[in-house]
């Protein structure tokens, strides 16, 4: 099949057509076996890159010889997220539908910017999330948004609060002003990193950012939030923001959101929850209480790119203020005015955060939903769930491992602890049995660190994972640990 | 075929073939005659959403009935970027092999935060975008990173020249601090608004915008711009930071940017270039000089998903200083560190910016690369302008019409302006225009004000766009006209 192209122009179609199957039955065999690769990539530093021109091609080259070059030279240093056996950070996994879905935004290539600029892409957005909503247990009244990931949510949710304070800021910034207070913000010692990240990136500083202890199951102290936040306004400080996390990164504890809420309506602080991973578990019947309190959230961010089966990138932020979302964002110049804009029937989607252009992103996440069904996501889940807790009690039944943290979700943290080993060498030990069994290339795990404890975390979200990757892991664990042992 | 799935797991990957055979068959077919449908959008303000069920799906759909709701509702509200006569805003244009780029990326589904978490995905953007760098004819030294939007490139910009200043904004904020000054941004009056609205989320401030007048061409006066810094440091303030921009939304009028780049250097100012849409003509070996003065940059962004014919999105921000672009991003908890990271042995992309999960995007822009051929790029880009310069002539050669800006590139500015009708009244005129060829959904052109004058513009980027599309809207808006001025 020929590869010439015509003078301008896109490529030929026949070929797309050829080329196109070709890959998707290329990516139907991948997923029916992603086993077949090793997790966690072997390459080394400098592998890939050596391996590929370091000028671009003059002339067109084929498909034919790209795709040779993806297998040969690229796959090798892919980490397998869809392998069933990657269990680290969240495994995030995206799904046959979601695949299906992004082929067609790719097609379409629409810029939802602008309700004019594609109707359908705006409009689904809203019943999408609706939807989502209504399966969350979440109140009516909550507008959501796609960003396209929760550490974006999450500093709109704080930027949103700062115009809330009606201070001025959009005007006048924060520099330079002698009318404004260090505004502060509270978050717990376990709350995402994106928080802090994105109050750095506002210029609120680092410092402003007040890490609340956690409890013995990782959660925020509430008595100590109220006394910290009342020793900052004795202090002269504003405290305006507090975050409380549904599934926290490290161990997935849960806050005691209603509680902070209580004190976040007592001081007028904007509550943002962070269930980007948690938060989804409610759509399981019987874990619905997990989002308890979070109605009295002023934001939400919930990510269907983490365990929602949707391809990444797809966060979802809700709030109760998107007229406050838009004081803080929206700035239209004349070339993006519309009529339907101006009248203000319609919302256009660029005014409820800082990037101006956004893919059809709606398209696949409403291709997963209808694919698998709300009870059909519910029973996903819950074997996910079902999974964690098995190889929770395996840890707790053995006497060579213990588990460092509660596990509410599916994420379980623990560590081996043989009687033979010294606690002062059990870091040094649980490091040596991870990167040991991530050479294997049979599974990969992640760590943390929880009260100096180097920590093991093993994560279930990837659709293909059953019972047996996660009885694989617990054998490799064990047989590893005896390995490292030996003399 | 059975839509039965698993308890638990995907589709059902002989389903997957057979959908992922249909729906790149229908890309195909769609790709080949776009000018089948509107190119705007007939729906009207809440008719795609009152097409939609209100309440998600219990049980399972099929994917049979999920693709007709796709054609048969969504569709009809999909503005066509990919009709060769869609020109308004700048269009976008993705391509074939993006496409299939894009099935890659959603099938691997990787999270490149990490190099480790897929080292391919991290090597992949260095070779990539200093392909890109060659091709642009910009200077080595220029590291590169792959952003979303050219939003968050230019709002990465701003971020970097305020960490860049050492005032320990990162640590203690901006607010509350009686050792700042204001700190001020200088754009032009034509630069995009996405630089205002980074300031704002920065905290800068909309005020502390500066925006220097631009000449009768639309290029930022730099004799202003010298008097305006000079006056702000008089004042007390602190000028850190200006835009410069190749090719601005309005006019795609070309800055002065060695004119410029000399002040910010007198001034110790950050440079930044936005070349969004412009810069990428640097590509066509003619057209190099257009980039004259970027390589005094301290960053520049350019936009593949806007004139590189790669599916949105993907923004490319390049920085002469990555570590001070590390220094106002890099915050690494635990769970994200690695040894490869620790021994500063790898690039780790979430570093470099706010978002911590991002997409295997320089896959398809390695293979838009490669499929098209430097010289192949070079060829379309050299083609949209000649039909600019083409529109632009027939406009220049009408007595009826009138160009209202210089055309450097692909994009005319201009207005109707019949003898018969005075100048108050030719801005309704063009409105109505504007909207009346709109509505034939033969065409889409958008709109800018030019010292307050309504202006139509009419962008030329879409791969597929050939002169009989130009000549086209040049008939229609001539016989439309007519149509309007009879009684």
């Amino acid at each position: 099949m020929s590869h010439k192209l015509p003078q301008t122009g896109d490529m030929n179609p026949n070929d797309f057509r050829q080329y196109g199957h070709q890959i998707v039955d290329w990516i139907a065999d991948y997923l029916t076996h992603p086993e077949q690769y090793p997790v966690l990539s072997r390459s080394q530093p400098g592998e890939i890159k050596s391996q590929l021109p370091a000028t671009p091609p003059a002339q067109p080259e084929t498909m034919d010889r790209i795709l040779a070059d993806f297998e040969n030279i690229l796959l090798p240093g892919v980490t397998h997220w869809n392998h069933p056996s990657f269990f680290a950070y969240f495994g995030i996994t995206g799904s046959m539908p979601g695949i299906l879905g992004e082929m067609l935004m790719a097609a379409l290539n629409v810029n939802a910017m602008l309700w004019k600029t594609s109707p359908a892409a705006t409009e689904l957005e809203d019943v999408a999330l609706d939807w989502l909503r209504q399966m969350l247990g979440l109140p009516a009244g909550l507008d959501g948004v796609i960003m396209d990931t929760a550490s974006i949510s999450s500093m709109i949710a704080i930027a949103a609060a700062r115009e809330a304070l009606d201070l001025d800021v959009r005007r006048q910034g924060l520099a330079g002003r002698a009318d404004l207070p260090r505004l502060r913000l509270y978050v717990s010692d376990q709350t995402h990193s994106s928080v802090e990240k994105g109050a750095i990136t506002l210029g609120l500083g680092q410092e402003n950012v007040v890490k609340i202890p956690s409890n013995a199951e990782f959660q925020m102290q509430v008595d100590a939030l109220e006394t910290a936040v009342q020793s900052d306004i004795a202090a002269g400080y504003r405290p305006f923001f507090v975050c409380a996390t549904v599934g926290t990164t490290s161990t997935t504890s849960i806050d005691p959101v209603s509680e902070i809420a209580a004190i976040a309506q007592k001081h007028n602080l904007w509550l943002h929850v962070d269930g980007a991973y948690g938060g989804m578990a409610a759509i399981v019947p019987e874990m619905r209480g997990v989002l308890d309190g979070a109605e009295e959230a002023d934001s939400i961010v919930v990510n269907p790119h983490k365990w929602l089966f949707t391809p990444i990138d797809l966060s979802v932020f809700y709030t109760r203020h998107p007229g406050v979302v838009k004081r803080a964002f929206s700035l239209v110049p004349d070339y993006l005015r519309t009529a339907e804009g101006d009248a203000a029937a319609v919302k256009n989607l660029m005014d409820y955060g800082v990037q101006l252009g956004r893919r059809f992103r709606a398209l696949k996440l409403w291709m997963v939903i209808r694919t698998y069904g709300q009870d059909g996501l519910a029973a996903r889940l819950r074997e996910h769930i079902r999974l964690g807790q098995q190889f929770a009690n395996w840890v707790d039944a053995a006497s060579n491992f213990e588990r460092l943290a509660p596990t509410p979700f599916s994420t379980v943290c623990f560590r081996a602890c043989p009687d033979s080993v010294p606690e002062t060498a059990l870091n040094e030990l649980n490091e040596q049995l991870m990167t040991a069994v991530n050479e294997t290339g049979e599974i990969y795990l992640s760590h943390t660190n929880l009260s100096g404890k180097f920590t093991l975390r093993l994560a279930i979200g990837n659709i293909r994972t059953a019972e047996r990757h996660v009885a694989h892991a617990w054998a490799l664990l064990q047989e590893t640990l005896t390995g490292l042992q030996q003399p």
